[in-house]
């Protein structure tokens, strides 16, 4: 009786990648119409844009632009491939799941020339295959990473990649979705993008994307884009005319960004708010362990953002019900997308707390009782 | 001191094409969280896509879909051509302003043939040249028009032109952004695809635009996609396998349009809305009349969305300072945006009623006073 109150009286908590649970005050903050082209808002979107470098240790004054981009994360990637990519240029994208693999789709769709260096689903991308990859084939301008692929929660070697790039002299995009503003990420191994999303570790909620770039990196790339709305050149030079966006931004998505911003400092930046998370992933795994459950990756490449957990070796269990009795007492988990292993995934980040992974922990051990699995 | 307490207690008033001034209870409806990929949310996106139809006067069973895409109304008209557009496909743009124009620069940037048919921004597209241009050019598959030019308001001849489209046999791409949900739109005339946007005359918050399509013609379209995020096809696709988005949708925007898509019902529909409209653009044409400034456009082709005043022939008149002492009063107005003459604009759609026009043209008469301009 009180899990299924609990159900109705507020929203259902979300233990996903994104869309996320945000704060009360972060969603408040959208009970306002800001005119996008008015001058009150366009000094919202500096505010942002400059605190986003902030928080990444960079600033304009260093070369460092952050560029806002409408849609989800995926549009920001396709947007830096789109615009950055030259005519005659190459990506070799380093794949471990799904996001790696969307990148050669995008790369694919936009007639650009790529090579996968895959790596299995549980493994680190393959520094080896890239360092000889790159030796071998001059052709290559560009190298793309997912640094932590959600589709397992796998955390892959960023700056190592990096330090590797940078030797062979080409430019580097990293697919920073799920990781940035939680994890820390050193900007000066060599990285030349770096794409994250609003409904991420920043708590937002979702409208857009944000790429992180070299100033002259960017700039080099007059005349190359692919498409006039995802072209992120021609964004920051509407950024630089006139400080606003040049078709419609998703103005409430970033007022709520705004305040996003101020709560990650409230908290005690992305240090604070990676250990909240990782103390949320560490109750998690511990009690689901105690619940008999296996994680799919070993914990030495496990992320603090979202892990992934094999289904039981139990008759009884089934996923679409399993999910479903974890809805109805207001827990939504996530359903995996491993290709060669049975899974599901819970994710740790958003405005949750290990109080509430321990009620995570407890309607979990509701469910597998009443499928009498345990 | 009235005035200022009126600007800091509340929003101020948008008098723009959008993003507009919606009601409370649009943006209470983003105080939740919903999961992306559960259940719920997936039925209200249903829901959602159905009652564009349903509003449209279109069904599924008559062949009819609608796809929502991340991003502004900008992304979704790109996404038509980017998926819809043969390889070796042309398309004549009908332009009067600076939204045709944007047209084909898409074209451009997707490395789409293109031929543009100019008329003057003040003067509605030109049928005869469009006639004749479909007569002679065998290789134009498509035609594209802006149903109201915001540049201007004015209304271009939407199903005049999709007649002659359809004699020619040719797919017919309609940028209804600023019309659609406000004026009865006629689709037996020959359209195809018709993109409209969220934060329009249905009053919802801008996070994305949507197409209502043929279901026939998207599904010929198998293959052309340029782009992946842009993909429309990819999109339904995604939509029919699961009901879900294929990556991250705007959730708030979305529990926003379904609560604006009600409200539109309760006013009255599509009509009753159109009727609000046309009652505050008159009262605003008129008290604007009273304060002795002329509006661009002929009052046969001009909109009820958004006017185009002249600016005063006085020296004293500066728009920035003029916009800014409406501001100061709680009212944000538009600047111009046409190429051959010098005016501002004032937009009449949203959440805004004959009583708000009183106050903005008490406003207005208020500042043309202070700047000593009457």
């Amino acid at each position: 009786m009180r899990n299924s109150l609990a159900g109705t009286a507020r929203d259902k908590l979300l233990f996903t990648p994104g869309p996320l649970t945000t704060s009360l005050s972060v969603k408040q903050s959208m009970l306002h119409d800001a005119g996008s082209w008015h001058f009150e808002f366009n000094a919202k979107v500096k505010w942002v844009r400059d605190e986003i470098l902030r928080i990444a240790g960079l600033s304009r004054e260093a070369g460092w632009e952050t560029i806002l981009m409408q849609g989800s994360g995926t549009f920001g990637v396709e947007a830096t491939f789109a615009t950055c990519v030259p005519p005659e240029g190459k990506v070799a994208v380093l794949a471990n799941g799904a996001y790696g693999e969307r990148m050669a789709l995008m790369l694919q769709r936009l007639r650009i020339e790529h090579v996968v260096l895959r790596a299995p689903e549980n493994m680190p991308n393959d520094l080896g295959a890239l360092d000889r990859t790159l030796a071998a084939d001059r052709a290559i301008t560009h190298v793309a990473i997912v640094h932590c692929e959600t589709t397992t929660g796998i955390l892959n070697p960023l700056e190592e990649a990096g330090r590797i790039v940078r030797r062979h002299g080409r430019r580097y995009v990293v697919d920073a979705m799920s990781s940035f503003g939680a994890l820390p990420i050193d900007f000066t191994t060599g990285i030349d993008y770096l794409v994250s999303s609003a409904n991420k570790c920043i708590e937002g909620v979702p409208g857009f994307s944000f790429v992180i770039c070299r100033r002259e990196a960017l700039l080099a790339c007059d005349g190359y884009a692919r498409s006039l709305s995802l072209d992120l050149l021609g964004q920051f030079k509407g950024f630089e005319k006139n400080g606003q966006f040049r078709y419609t931004p998703p103005t409430h998505s970033i007022l709520a960004f705004e305040q996003a911003l101020k709560e990650l400092e409230q908290e005690g930046g992305v240090a604070a708010r990676g250990a909240r998370y990782r103390q949320n992933q560490e109750a998690l795994v511990n009690g689901m362990k105690e619940l008999g459950f296996r994680t799919y990756l070993d914990s030495r490449v496990q992320s603090c953002v979202i892990t992934s957990f094999c289904f039981p070796d139990h008759p009884g269990f089934a996923f679409d019900e399993f999910y479903r009795r974890l809805s109805d007492k207001g827990f939504i988990i996530y359903p995996g997308k491993i290709s060669q292993a049975e899974t599901f995934r819970i994710g740790t980040i958003g405005r949750i707390f290990p109080s509430d992974i321990e009620a995570l922990l407890s309607a979990i051990r509701s469910a597998l009782r009443e499928m009498e699995i345990i």
